[in-house]
């Protein structure tokens, strides 16, 4: 299927040409750049620079790492992505859902965090090789919802306890739902108001952008005052922060402790070095590389297909949005070698970060070159910014956290599946439920509740009976092992064990597969109709199944191209009463079903 | 489906009697028992009795146990069957597959083979209880057939070492093998002698009873010497069990040592007493209840499952051929009970035996009171014929086990599954080189397999697209999640990015259920559409379907009753070039439909 679009996409290149391109597409955008493009992608670029900044010193403070790891892990993206890219709005970095993945894998450990992102990338750059995107078909959307919604709340509720000033509350999310609340006594009014207060703004400045509406409604606001407005409120993050930051200062020389602040960090820009395979933990022993991975356990599973599944989703989006295709093994090659590259930089695992690949779009980017200049605005920070950041309170970043997974709980979606499809809120169900115990089961436990639904949809397909003189047996959809037994179970109540006993036209119509155990089933029915001197006949084959079953080569197995063929045939013929009567040979089925 | 046969089965009797009547089947057959059906069963328990005790005492040897435990597993069944069964003709017992699982697991520990049928009853108990039997459809037929090849190939291999009079050789199937070889120098010539000639006795009987065809033809035979033949061959492993061990007595008796013989048993009936639950090791160490659980893994999944399709199979077969039907989930109950009640007497697991089963049956058995006789005749041989046992050759033991699995091994079936549907072969060949490796990694391997296949072709239905002025695409079978994503990646390429892009009619008339990823991906794909000005209409929709579909409420949704409306539709709408167009309402649609 993809070949013709392939083609019509690269012309008549040749066919190590097109390859490349498709490994490599900053081949196809790198010759067609221009200077408009490059105004443009560094007016995007800054912006999402300083989105990103706050962004990812509050999702290192949801993973558990110190600050410093959420700008480690936001620069090599960027670069890769530039390179190996589908989407040119697509941001890769660290995001609110991997950040809580990744702590309830390693628990802050920055080491195997480190680690965590050099086998993940390891597990995505090999299923993208082997071309194993398609995995991703097998997460349904109410999984996916129920994954989302539980993390929101998950990720939401764990900055409370910044935003009230507790300490030594814990990280699982029902022991920290009972210490913030037992422990609200302790709560600091200045943590309290300040993140109040920053929610309050940034809710302000959200409200104002959706208020925007679009550009051609230009009667309320003038273009300059318009501009003004979107500048602010998509800079909104780094505002709040920088002048939470500048107030924290001031109390600070001043000798009022009243913020709870970021603190020390490490300065200036991580080394580039193997990624580490062993851990140290406190009393000195050394855990080694498999005793880690098998920490890792069903998780290591989990983590590489979440990482693309938020990124596909995110880039699929923009896609639709912008008119252009991505090539999900590709994304999920980018993304592999981020990871992989990132480990060497001290990151942890990144994905496409859906609020600041929006911003990237709406600011207007034109390539995926904006992501360079975003990752240098990084790297500079790293490098210049990190002693400022000692004084950033940490309900700041919380509100900032708090303001960006709000809108990932949707109810709509579940007013619409209640609507619509009420069977799919069994997995957005048990996949909210069990992603409060641990967010990775959540995923594992909803794809097996929606595989198991849609093994019984094959176990026990629609069948319609009705008796228009003899039993006619509908089949609603397809014929697959798992039904051989019910179909079989149903033939036998309802015609063979009935008095008197009955024959049977089986309407084969919706049928588009069969395979040996329905055929072994099939046989074994044959038989028993001959035993009894009845009729099981099959109507209206499709001809790859008819195949199949002339291929079988069944024992007095009749067929024919109608139903009313096929009941007339039945009518027509004696219960054959005396004796054994020949069966008719295939030839005559055929002969008298024409 | 099934109330109205049961009404008709236990004519009108009250609830709580008919539901008594379906628990405990001997309701059903006691108050019509007489004299006659006395005398043939006990006849066939007997019969079946002869068989059982050589057979078993074969059985704890591929089980790894002392052969004294094949008789404590071979006298519950029928006393619990008697009460629970629904097939008159179903023995239960220590069976080949069952005693290699066995060992498979606990290396023939007696104790943990003990703990093991307690476990395995009690989750059989617990499947029947929970109405779980239905979970057997997912084992296809192809993984039946591969393990059981598997198996026949592992157990009668197993069994070489016997024949030839090799000492330690270890039981796992690959070393076994090579050191089979490696020591068949040190073969001693009298256990060779016997072995041989066992087996060919054995086939012999086998041959002269397949020889004696049905009962009508009396030509070459008078009656008298066709039912010699038959009591012969019929016990043919008790007759060459005796007829060896009175051999290797005699031989014995003057000081020669030239078979391997059985040796010291335990005397006597086994005590009742409660299962152990803690084992102990060599060096002393007491390994806890959990510890033993854990060390069965999956193993203990596999077990009752395997016990359940064995006996299933079996009495599926044996109720065709006699014409009556069965409860699965009331024969899991009864092989639950089983294990749970053998646990108390030293037992390991058990299910229905085929052989001794065919032989039950054969001798005309009338009720499930033929299995208290063979109980019976266990018993008294763990009584009063122990002593008799010590001078049983190993080799002989080894003839009957090898006599017994030959036939599992299926060649037609493979024949079969390489004619009809040669995909099968692949859940065939996992299972069966899997089974070698572990047995129950076999079934584990071979069910993933399976399924597998059944969700590619989930995922990836069958789609016919064809240009009748428009694109229009034609599903094959249903259309559930995991091909949302591949539908809307074809109608991308082929309709959406082609140039000039094109109207699509999406013929729905296979697809029997819909879900709310689906829904989803269509919405978006709508929106698409009407985006490029382009209709997607769907046609031939099933009633159930339509209604989901309505309730989604999609905007821009159409659909029509046939193709043809569909086309003529699409032809008749102008491309709307300038500017957008309102779409159509639901109700023009539906007018334009019809």
């Amino acid at each position: 299927m993809d070949q013709p679009l392939l083609q019509r996409d690269t012309g008549r290149g040749c066919c190590s040409c097109r390859m490349l391109k498709q490994w490599l597409p900053i081949l196809s955008w790198l010759p067609k750049y221009n200077f408009k493009w490059l105004q443009m992608d560094l007016l995007a670029g800054l912006t999402v620079g300083l989105t990103t900044v706050p962004q990812v010193l509050a999702y290192a403070e949801v993973a558990g790492l110190p600050v410093e790891y959420g700008l480690y892990s936001a620069f090599m993206g960027g670069f890769i992505y530039a390179l190996l890219g589908t989407s040119k709005d697509v941001t890769l970095g660290p995001t609110a859902i991997m950040s809580l993945l990744c702590f309830s894998l390693v628990g802050g450990e920055p080491r195997r965090a480190v680690l965590l992102s050099l086998l993940c990338g390891v597990i995505q750059a090999a299923l993208a090789l082997l071309r194993l995107g398609f995995l991703l078909d097998f997460i349904s959307f109410p999984v996916i919802k129920g994954f989302t919604c539980a993390a929101a709340i998950t990720i939401g509720f764990g900055q409370v306890k910044n935003i009230l000033g507790l300490r030594d509350i814990p990280h699982e999310f029902f022991p920290q739902l009972y210490f913030t609340f037992h422990k609200i006594s302790e709560a600091r009014i200045g943590d309290v108001v300040l993140g109040v207060l920053c929610i309050a703004l940034l809710v302000m400045l959200m409200t104002m952008k959706a208020s925007l509406g679009s550009d051609n409604d230009a009667t309320r606001f003038s273009i300059a005052a318009r501009k003004f407005v979107w500048a602010v409120s998509t800079m909104r993050n780094a505002l709040i922060v920088i002048a939470a930051s500048f107030c924290a200062f001031s109390w600070e020389a001043f000798g009022h402790h009243v913020f709870t602040i970021t603190g020390e960090t490490s300065q200036g820009l991580p080394p580039f070095s193997l990624p580490p395979t062993t851990d140290t933990t406190e009393n000195g022993t050394v855990v080694t590389f498999g005793e880690i991975v098998e920490g890792f356990g069903g998780g290591l599973a989990v983590i590489p297909f979440m990482g693309l599944l938020e990124s596909i989703a995110i880039a699929k989006a923009f896609a639709r949005q912008n008119n252009y295709r991505i090539d999900a093994n590709q994304e999920l090659l980018a993304i592999g070698v981020t990871n992989i590259m990132g480990s060497f930089v001290s990151a942890y695992p990144v994905t496409g970060s859906f609020g600041r690949t929006a911003v990237n779009s709406q600011t207007g980017v034109c390539s995926p070159a904006g992501g360079i200049v975003t990752s240098v605005i990084v790297l500079l920070s790293l490098a210049l910014l990190m002693p400022a950041f000692y004084y950033i309170p940490k309900a700041s970043l919380a509100a900032v956290i708090i303001c960006a997974v709000a809108p990932m709980v949707d109810y709509h979606a579940v007013a619409k599946m209640w609507q619509i499809h009420k069977l799919d809120l069994l997995p957005f169900i048990v996949t909210f439920l069990m992603s409060f115990w641990q967010v990775q089961y959540g995923i594992i436990g909803g794809v097996a509740v929606s595989g198991a639904l849609l093994m019984y949809t094959l176990a026990r397909p629609r069948i319609k009976m009705s008796n228009p003189g003899v039993l006619l047996i509908q089949l609603g959809s397809g014929l697959s092992f798992p039904a051989a037994e019910h179909l079989s179970h149903i033939i036998h109540t309802e015609a063979l064990q009935v008095s008197p006993p009955r024959s049977v036209v089986l309407d084969c119509h919706h049928v588009s597969v069969i395979d040996y155990t329905v055929i072994n089933e099939l046989s074994d029915l044959l038989r028993q109709f001959k035993h009894q001197d009845l009729l099981l006949i099959l109507s209206r084959l499709q001809p790859n199944v008819l195949e199949i079953l002339l291929a079988a080569d069944l024992e007095d197995f009749r067929y024919a191209d109608t139903i009313e063929t096929a009941l007339q045939w039945v009518k027509e013929t004696p219960i054959f009463d005396a004796g054994r009567v020949q069966p008719l040979s295939e030839e005559e089925v055929v002969a008298r079903a024409q």
